[in-house]
């Protein structure tokens, strides 16, 4: 019984580690799509989804069938309430890739993003491809430092998004509404999916300590000892 | 037992249509406050919010709680773990009448929504709040017709939506790229308010039938017996 119940709730782990994997490349493929207009590559995530929506099914169903079949309390109900959580956020992580890849096709053959947001819109992209990433790792180490590192290293896509504005709503931005209202839902579109990924991290916190990240204390600052 | 079991059960619910109410509240405020500039009602939204996001911890803690002292199985569970779900959808449309309200304040004494865009943005706060408190009404009758209704009634908020699009990208647009990117946003911000609403309406759909909702078929068409 508890190996059954064991190797299930490793399952719903496993299901959302691949949600993560799946998500973090769809952001990277739909920037890449964004900023060469690729409409390939955008299609690709656009079609892409269905499988992360699939995979959010299976594991809700899972998650709803061990929580009637084996009763867990205490931690392990925990684990699986959390999860159910942290797929809702993965699924709809997917989704802002998918709108970021239509936004490309859309404008395709042209470019949805002017050259003078190129470099900002990369580094948004990447970001948040990062920050996924950081957010699948965290899922399989349940490393609460970790968890936390991953909101201070939101605070850049914050800066990010904000500089977003300022290119917009400098009075030298030349490339008319249309571009400026696809730029605004695009750099909205990678902060909510930055969003998501730290709400993954604060999920495990949640898992691991008992505690809302918001209650706890900020983890220490220290010294890096390389390259980050 | 069973008593108190009720009894937390319909605490939960009560939760969940004082959170519709609360929002639906707010994304009208919100409305009022964006298109009269009104920074004292934008104010009320801004600090309003948190009450929202405490109903739905208390929320939590009660479905998690009940989850382990009652160990409930079928329905009652598919009840709890649907509860949790459509509180967050709650929290976050709380979170968007935020957005609008911060909008608002920050365009003060400004008008953020300009003339002629007045009435399709008066249209979409109003469509929102009716959505929102159809919602809460799906949560205390539980009526699958009604709740499937909501979707159907969504569609007009995509017209819209689209509506403030065709506005922006008309030629004749000239407001300016600030302007442009403040409605882009409360588009945006409206169109998901309403996504979260519809997704409330699925949540009881689901409650109910142990159907997700886009797998029952269509609801009948029917003859309406008098003004709607």
């Amino acid at each position: 019984m508890r190996v059954t119940y064991h190797k299930e709730l490793d399952s719903i782990s496993d299901g959302l580690v691949e949600m993560a994997r799946l998500t973090g490349s769809a952001i990277g493929r739909a920037t890449t799509a964004l900023l060469d207009a690729d409409v390939e590559f955008a299609e690709s995530v656009i079609s892409g989804d269905e499988r992360i929506d699939q995979l959010q099914r299976d594991l809700e169903e899972k998650a709803i069938a061990l929580l009637a079949r084996q009763q867990p309390v205490a931690t392990d109900l925990r684990v699986v309430v959390t999860s159910l959580r942290i797929s809702a956020d993965l699924e709809r992580s997917g989704d802002l890739a998918q709108h970021l890849a239509k936004l490309a096709r859309m404008r395709f053959p042209e470019r949805a993003v002017p050259g003078d947001l190129h470099r900002t819109i990369l580094e948004m992209g990447q970001l948040a491809q990062r920050l996924m990433a950081q957010a699948a790792e965290v899922l399989i180490t349940k490393d609460v430092d970790a968890a936390l590192k991953l909101e201070r290293d939101d605070d850049r896509m914050d800066e990010l998004h904000r500089e977003v504005f300022h290119h917009l709503l400098d009075e030298r931005w030349k490339h008319g509404v249309e571009t400026a209202v696809d730029v605004t839902l695009a750099g909205r579109y990678y902060e909510r999916f930055a969003d998501h990924a730290v709400s993954v991290a604060r999920g495990v916190v949640y898992l691991v300590t008992g505690e809302h990240a918001d209650e706890l204390p900020p983890p220490p600052v220290v010294v890096p000892d390389g390259p980050a």
